[in-house]
């Protein structure tokens, strides 16, 4: 559906119930307090004077932006006077700062006046203004009320003139990607195509020869090691012509999220196609099985294809949403379910492990092995998740992300309505200005049972339910008996037409599966993850006592389903059988020659990977060894 | 045998012709060339003027001093008045620019002349000294000429003087121990006691309250972050407390070496306490089965107890060879045979593949598994052997080992020769001033049967001859007959007297064997290393094709003696027979379900570790997936 509509999906009961409360009651207040205590709101004050404490930095605006723009989409479901107030009172700052040419930058216009576009590369200016234009259109959704748009179309006004082809113009473009896509949403809000040609600007100017970066850095090496490689940007070679996803991944999946946009409002095949190959080298070679992306530590970056460690993952939390974004908007180019398997993927595993189950603490890395007291590649040990961060990207960017996320359950067009997403819900919107009403009632994702009950339904629109990938069968019902369908790119399209009142039963398979990697993804060889539905599943030492690795399943004993202790109510636990390798003897060396030994059994105690960490912090394992 | 006796043991053929013949010929070379090429002795010149290119830097008189060092033990056995020429040469120099009272270093003389023992935490300069001293005393062994040795006594009594517990000394101690060890070789060879005390000083006084590197630095947190640790500098407690290695694990064994040199020489039984604790805590906890330590590429270090990561192993090469001086001392502290198994798996695998097999390519890190394209820790990717490195400890360190590896071969106490290492050899010697002659014939380490003839040989002398940990069983004879003795701490003691003219027997069982690890170590669990002998063994992609980790050891299955190829003659392959798991379909997806399946046989061809990445740079793979 589109962003303006949020308003007309209300989650009624089950998972995203809980995940959007908690993100309205505890995430989003939560980052009110951490911007607050850092110092974030107290920069658009603008009356910071050097040498005082809490300078402004440069990616602050995006902090607040993200903020603002999960506040915004709340209040579109939600009104909450007090919200709106703090929103706008942080408009009106903004507002009051806005330089008389549209510019508005809490870092550079307080610590860095003579320096604005100076670095495009390494200084997030671009970037905070894509921020800022997305947290703008949403708030415009939410309230009507146009000041905040208004202004951040003064500030994209200037960013028109400013950047282009023509002889006067910059022809740089942002070294952290987020504008490109914020300004195809400006454009979809305004009407002005203005922002969509600058979009696309950006996006055909990148990598293109001479390299603006590397004109702008005037030949001097960056101190930042990985600035210095233009594939860490994406910028090392027009983007029509790369194959490869490369470099840091949240800027990464933010950039190809763009591409699709454009993509899909220009009907460019060149662009459609590199879309392609870059989605196919993410997902075929570069992904998490938990939908993470992003595997080294080093540049927060893609590596090499298969090159997929699992205690030293990076998989940053706002690599993950990004490529939510970059999945969707693939959707939106080409209504196939394979996109949508992988939205999901990622939404309820690497984006969900992310935030704490009260909400309020957050990883901003995904491992999916945990050893406390191992050293990481950045020297230090794993932790539980904190309430913040320095670069706090990842806690605003969930909030939005839960905040928005009703945005995925529906798509319409012309003559076909695609139900994506599965959660007790009511959805109330229209179809050629007449009713269409849709209930959801399931468990999804602890159930693989749904019922759609179509209170308003217009008899010449074709019905189109996704049957996610992971599920082997299904079954599909109106009103007790077969509905007729066939299986399209992942979705089953009624070939019947379909009535008001009519009670729609999809019963996916929900059986736990083992999945197996690409043998080529070596750190995986020998190992199986346990999945049910969309999730994945983990060992925690709380549920199995240390030494995970020693574990090893039986892949051909059942696997039972049982409630899990001490995680949400609700929370499905899965146990299988197997042996768990005995320990040296007391006092034995390191290393002693290997003898045939029958390990004893052991039941393997599966949660859900998204939940981990939110107990005693221990030992975490997702791929487990298989017994062979 | 004492280091000054060097010349006494000749190879005679075998393994060690071989690597002394290459150190000889190419290795001390290589170390000329580039100490000559990077500007390490222009720095011995003492002309650097501010501005010019190469300035000196703090931890280059080391690398020199390792140089000469190499070549003084060389020429202890291989007289070579070129190499002789260049090292009077280098002596002159540093003896003219040494300062009139006593001290020299020509980063702190010519960059910072006000700067001496200022940063004893950070800046090498002790460190430097001690390794000067060590080439000082290995010269005065090697030609008797005094000149080197003179001054580094100079510079010695300076230390002593400068140094100590009086009101008026520095209570410091070396930020990178090394010449707490060196005053150990400097007081056995001259003599003079201060030396020791001094080296005890700094032990003693190391990790004391008030701490020194904290007053040192006064506050200041260090820019270099694992700096601001003190374990790292093992200066966080006492070392008579200290009970885990912990910290840069070259410094800690450098240290730990003199600690069992001063328990042995002044017979303190809580320094042979904390010394025990400390040898266990790394040979239970954090060696690598190769004898490698200091798993962790940040700080150099040890990591926590069981954390031994492959791939990213760092186990630096020096680090390897300060186990064997580490495991030496504890051997001529307590005469066990674990000590010297130690000594030896560090000695034939971690320390021996930082070298190429022509002797003129190194490595400084040696993981225990390698994929070409992975991104490592530093953000890099594994390569072949460079050259030579900006810090460049390693190359003449590896030099210096192996120009005295003879050393650890016999030791003689008052009544009983231990007979430690084999190699075809003549050795001779004497005991009581009466002759002592011994010959071994062996292909050791490719074969474990080994001759010795005692061409002379003093009745009264008992003969202890090393049976390493590793044979499962032996058999040793004399003239054909069964040498009555008794297996005690690892070494078969001869309970009958020999005789001149005795032909010594020893057949040390040398099947391939599998190991496994303690299963505390994660990362090998349900893996194995093959090992023969001494030598661990490794797959390379180089005989086995790309995707080590989907191959699987039958362990039931026969291992199989083969020639090597491409790699030196003699060298021994070992086969085993396992499986390939098959690679998915093409354009399968990156995850599927696991589905039984019969994985097709395969030839596991196993190399040593030691040669591995010799041929066409690969994969490599040492802990080998069992099939269970």
């Amino acid at each position: 559906m589109r962003a303006s509509e949020l308003a007309t999906l209300r989650f009624t009961g089950g998972y995203w119930l809980q995940l959007e409360t908690i993100n309205r009651e505890q995430t989003i207040p939560a980052n009110f307090r951490q911007c607050t205590a850092s110092g974030r709101f107290a920069a658009w004050n603008f009356d910071y004077r050097r040498g005082q404490p809490n300078g402004p930095h440069i990616f602050w605006d995006s902090d607040i932006a993200k903020y603002l723009e999960a506040g915004a989409c709340s209040l579109a479901k939600f009104p909450d006077p007090e919200l709106e107030r703090t929103i706008d009172e942080l408009i009106d700052r903004l507002v009051r700062a806005q330089a008389p040419d549209g510019y508005f930058n809490s870092y550079f216009q307080q610590i860095r006046p003579l320096d604005r576009w100076s670095n495009l590369r390494g200084d997030h200016e671009l970037y905070c203004a894509g921020h800022l234009f997305e947290a703008a259109v949403a708030y415009f959704y939410a309230t009507g009320k146009r000041k905040f748009l208004d202004a951040m179309c003064r500030y994209a006004d200037l960013l028109v003139r400013s950047f282009g082809p023509g002889p006067e113009q910059c022809k740089g473009y942002p070294g952290h990607e987020e504008l490109e896509l914020a300004l195809v949403k400006l454009a979809a809000a305004t009407g002005c195509r203005d922002y969509l040609e600058l979009a696309r600007f950006f996006v055909d100017q990148r990598g293109t020869e001479p390299n603006y970066f590397q004109l702008e850095a005037g030949g001097k090496p960056s101190p930042v090691e990985v600035f210095n490689d233009l594939a860490y940007f994406q910028a090392h070679r027009p983007v029509r012509e790369q194959s490869e996803a490369t470099g840091h991944a949240v800027r990464a999946v933010y950039l190809y999220t763009a591409m699709a946009d454009l993509a899909r409002e220009t009907g460019d095949q060149e662009l459609t196609a590199a879309c392609h190959r870059l989605w196919r080298s993410i997902t075929r070679e570069k992904m998490y099985v938990t939908g993470g992306i992003g595997s080294t530590h080093f540049g927060e970056a893609f590596a090499a294809p298969f090159d997929l460690p699992n205690e030293e993952a990076y998989a940053e939390t706002c690599a993950a949403i990004g490529l939510i974004f970059f999945a969707w908007r693939m959707f939106l180019l080409e209504k196939k379910g394979e996109y949508l398997d992988v939205l999901e993927r990622a939404l309820y595993n690497a984006a969900a492990a992310g935030t704490s189950v009260e909400g309020t603490r957050f990883f901003y890395v995904n491992p999916l092995a945990c050893q406390p007291g191992a050293t990481l590649a950045n020297g230090r040990h794993p932790e539980p998740r904190p309430d913040w961060f320095g670069c706090s990207c990842c806690p605003p960017n969930v909030a939005r992300l839960r905040a928005s996320v009703g945005q995925y359950f529906y798509e319409l067009d012309d003559n076909r309505l695609w139900i994506n997403l599965y959660n007790d819900s009511r959805w109330e919107s229209s179809w050629r200005d007449r009713p269409l009403t849709i209930e959801q009632r399931t468990a999804y994702p602890w159930q693989g049972r749904i019922e759609l009950l179509l209170h308003d339904w217009p008899e010449e629109l074709t019905l189109s339910l996704r049957i996610p990938g992971y599920a082997r069968s299904y079954r599909l019902l109106r009103n007790g008996g077969e509905l007729p369908h066939a299986l399209v790119d992942g979705f089953a399209v009624a070939s019947a037409p379909c009535r008001a009142g009519d009670r729609l039963t999809l019963e996916l398979e929900f059986e736990p599966q083992l999945l197996v990697a690409d043998p080529r993804v070596r750190q995986d060889c020998g190992r199986v993850a346990v999945a049910r539905g969309p999730l994945l599943y983990c060992l925690e030492e709380e549920d199995n006592g240390p030494g995970l690795n020693t574990l090893t399943l039986d892949p051909e004993s059942p696997l039972q389903l049982r409630e899990a202790p001490g995680l949400p109510a609700g929370t499905v636990m899965i146990e299988g059988q197997g042996f768990r390798e005995p320990p040296f003897e007391p006092d034995a060396p390191l290393y002693r020659p290997w003898r045939p030994e029958t390990p004893a059994g052991a039941v393997l105690r599966f949660v859900p990977y998204a939940l981990w960490g939110n107990r005693r912090f221990g030992e975490m394992l997702l791929w487990v060894r298989l017994r062979g």
